[in-house]
């Protein structure tokens, strides 16, 4: 469909390249295909070799004001050797060796960390030390100042969720250095925000006015887990409560709105019974999940791949993705959702079931 | 500021009745004052002698379909004899004798149940048994079935909080009969909605619309005073906790958007801090409060109330009132909040503190 | 279904009495019918009879500063006499002499003017002047200063609408003295808030900040009649534009929000073709409509009446309505729908079409 | 900041390429500057160049089914030689040659046009046909069906704006072909959807639930050079209308909800009285001016630029742009302002007046 290469063509092309003009018509296909085509492709990282990654570089990489983080960016594999885990996400270990502490900055980027495993770390955001444990999502929406410190003879890691690209991207971002060391070195059990939000359905007086982000910055695995527990035994009494037969799942939400806990990103919990098999379902924007317990079968974009605890994946925009669960099988996911959502860009197909 | 009384004038004014006319020159002060002055006005209800008379209904007056409830509504001594506590709100204390089934119905009208004392009722929302207990919020929203059955050899009383008086003023009410028994006897200690959603911050896949109404049936007193006990704790710890100094509270939300529980009735939990006495508020709109804990004294309008635990009193809209707490004070309140919020006729005017 | 009447009962509703108890078993059919049955009664003002009663007070009743206004009220005859049209709203004719001057005053009621005949007078809104003229709707939300003033040698009447009965039940009102005269008498031919606001779909970017009331004080005529005559041409022309077939219609917008122009009244103007019948509709709330042009039929509650231009007429709560259209004709139409769809009890029942 | 560069550094390092990880303590800079640092530039591009190449083309090369448009798109010369004006917009020249038609085809990405010049071609969006005229907006949301035919024996040629780089980049772009010629050949004046929407402040009955994009497909240059004349007069006056001082505009709004056109772009006209001098001004997000008409220059990041009617240019986020008009200065300026807002990244700083 493209016009006869004539030498008046390659003028009329040479005065584009001069005039910093590109046309349409050479490349139509690419910028406007019929479906999303991503750059990004479906991969799987290995809990069990980030960690051992993360490990060696807790002993060769210091920690500290520059640097920022001991923090492993995935790398999506087509996207260029950035570390982009999709054009909008962010996904990293990050390490804490014993007794350091990671310094207080903040930036307009939006950020969250989950845990899978360890505990001892203390993140302190905006002056409020939160417990990091087993299971437990906390949040450091964007220009919230915030640093970690690691409280114990032992080293932690855990996995760090941001917008960074999507902020990189269309250039949106703020940084800003705050203390060399966190304002608050305390290790308490709950931190001040939940004392404050942490009770189902009540909000303080004090607290009126709707936040952009959650002012909850933790939603621990205690709360998770009795919300998934009791949706699958809702579920074996006959009751709706599930997203689909032997499929449970929690969304995590900003209290003062019912929404999302931050703007970009979107953080949810699944439980599957074992043996659940989901139906394929593509949806507009990407995906990460991370295994919390388990073991199962992610098809993705028709390769199967085997997932034990820790595992992380990525599904790209409108690739094809299905669980089967070989034992109870749990899984921490994040996504770009809330930017599809606000834009009006979401679609969602989910595969008929088979007959 | 009248026009003379001559023939002709009074010739007009036969005129005005013949036709349906009121002239506003004759009214206009009454009709559109410089401040609301309503003709509801100040008063306490002493619980023990409430229930006192529930008691003896209980003996008299059997519960079941036609009469519905053996319900007495607080009738305000301002409004005419009829069972409104405020232009529109209504308060009850509903009895309910050892066995007893208050059968099913619904209508339009929004309804809370908060339990000053007792237990061993269930009330089946839709056919959810919630069972009530002292210091537990219940709501039956609009066009929800709701019946009560007592599952003890002992009888129990509770509030009854409604918007009747502005559905029957507003002509919005509608009815319908249901089951004459309640639709479950089960028993058990958690309805499945809060099974479902009473998780701090976290909402089920399955329930991702917003509903007009919360989908919580039950606000547990474990909840609210552990919520009340932290913002107290907070505030010994210099931390922005409380609505002011002594006195923590909480809102009752609807956890799918963050905003009140029922679109009329807006729900509150008080707690002053022996010894703290609050600066005069006056408000557009009217409340009821009934104390839940503790003793105090309410000046209302100028005049003050000794109140202890169970007494109930409404504050009309803009009456000045402000608290005297002897001991810690724990107060339940129910307005009409959403509806001056949003008809945008809300005004607060708190008293500045005196030198 | 009431108890039977002991001495121990007569005790008890002794009891009742003393205490300013109201049981709900002997008004609950009242209180809560099957579906809403208003007080307010289906009535028709004829406008000649208006209008000549209007045009005597200005014989005899002085206007300014403590009467305010020179309006005769539509009393419905279902509600005791007082200046209601419906339990929510006021309907009153305005008329206003040669050269004179109605003061100037703000209120937290929300208020309209409609014309449907006459010119003359300009209404000053905060301080910026507003020409009515036929077919124009003037809008003075609350707590907005307003005065009028007669520019003319001859008398102006036109109809006034304000949510003064939901005001004054709920004790929502304030009301304050402005300038005994308008603050500007100039007469230009649009206001300076059209002047700004009244460009189709172009907002001004000093007035980004969403408003609660309208920031466009007239809806001209010129704009109306336009919206009307092209949504019959598009029906002729067979595309999807009237609301059904030969019924065209538009609703009064704020521009910052798509909105109603008030949180409390609801405007719209209705016009139907020659030979149209409207099929029986029910909604909850009340509705004001009044004959701009043309002739025509309503039956109200099963009665049938005729109408002619300015006669007027209210719809309560649920009472079926529907038109026969003798010639063209054009109605204007205001209601409190605003109020049951925030407060959640809209119902609409439209009756089938026969066949 | 960096660690030292051992053997076993080296190793770590060829152990991230390998598992595709990437570490943020070497990027952390670039990823997350103090400021949006971005690799687009300002660039300006000269009308008459444009027009020029675009006739050009128009002689070279074929519009139809595949390449589907004659589009010149504007590539920043920042951003590698991609069609990308910015890292979110798209901006093109488009030709349409005497009699041609460009056929319909519908695609998830956001456009409109907007008109310098010219006359005679009709866009037909979802079947109903829009005239483009000298100072027009014409929308074609995401997902409309649109095709455009040159009704005259002259040759038109306007711009286009589109998210295109947004969507590509984030993978959230479908498209589909629609009709080989457009649907309806009729050259009316004035579209359905302005005959049922372009009411200032008027809705219609058929058309009340909010659509995402605007129902409105024409902003006609009549109602938005009123809008700006009376901003421009009601300053004269001494009244509050102008954004600041000889600085008239007005937003195109989505009139079912007072929003953006659209959900990923924002459309502007500014009017700049002669001798206006505005103040640097820098925002979060990047926007794109041309020149309607007048004179004036631009001084963008710092560098001064001498416009005539035509010219565009593009301002990266965080560049500090100021205008100052020789004369009467109009112009068009659209933006991925929606973006930023939706998903709170926006921010904006202006330079304070020198004393």
């Amino acid at each position: 469909m493209q016009p006869e290469q004539t030498p008046a063509l390659r003028a009329l092309y040479q005065g584009f390249e001069e005039e910093h003009i590109v046309p349409l018509w050479t490349q139509l296909g690419d910028l406007m295909p019929t479906h999303p085509t991503p750059q990004a492709v479906p991969h799987v990282w290995k809990w069990d070799r980030l960690y051992d990654l993360a490990r060696q570089s807790g002993d060769l990489v210091p920690v500290g004001r520059g640097g920022e983080r001991r923090a492993l960016g995935l790398a999506n594999p087509g996207l260029g050797g950035r570390a982009y885990v999709s054009p909008t996400l962010w996904a990293a270990i990050q390490y804490l060796g014993p007794r350091e502490t990671a310094p207080e900055h903040r930036h307009a980027q939006n950020a969250f960390r989950f845990v899978v495993e360890g505990e001892g770390v203390w993140t302190v955001v905006n002056g409020d030390p939160v417990r990091m444990s087993r299971g437990d999502l906390l949040l450091t929406p964007g220009w919230h100042f915030h640093g970690h410190h690691n409280d114990t003879d032992g080293p932690m890691a855990w996995i760090d969720g941001l917008d960074i690209p999507f902020s990189h991207q269309n250039d949106v971002g703020f940084f800003e250095f705050g203390s060399d060391r966190v304002t608050d070195y305390a290790t308490p059990n709950y931190s001040r925000g939940e004392r404050l939000w942490a009770h189902p359905g009540l909000r303080p007086l004090s607290g009126l006015r709707d936040t952009v982000s959650s002012p909850l910055m933790a939603y621990r695995w205690e709360h998770t887990d009795a919300a998934l527990t009791e949706q699958l035994l809702l579920e074996e009494e006959g009751q709706p409560a599930t997203v689909e037969q032997g499929h449970a799942a929690i969304r995590y939400t900003n209290p003062t709105t019912g929404g999302d806990v931050m703007p970009t990103i979107r953080c949810e919990f699944h439980r599957l019974r074992a043996g659940t098999v989901t139906p394929g379902r593509r949806e507009v924007g990407s995906s990460v999940f991370q295994v919390f317990d388990g073991e199962g079968v992610i098809t993705l974009g028709g390769t199967e791949h085997r997932l034990v605890q820790g595992d992380l994946f990525v599904v790209p925009s409108w690739v094809q993705w299905s669980f089967a669960a070989d034992t109870q099988f749990d899984l921490f996911r994040f996504s770009d959702a809330p930017i599809m959502e606000r834009l009006h860009f979401a679609r969602t197909h989910v595969e008929e079931a088979p007959r």
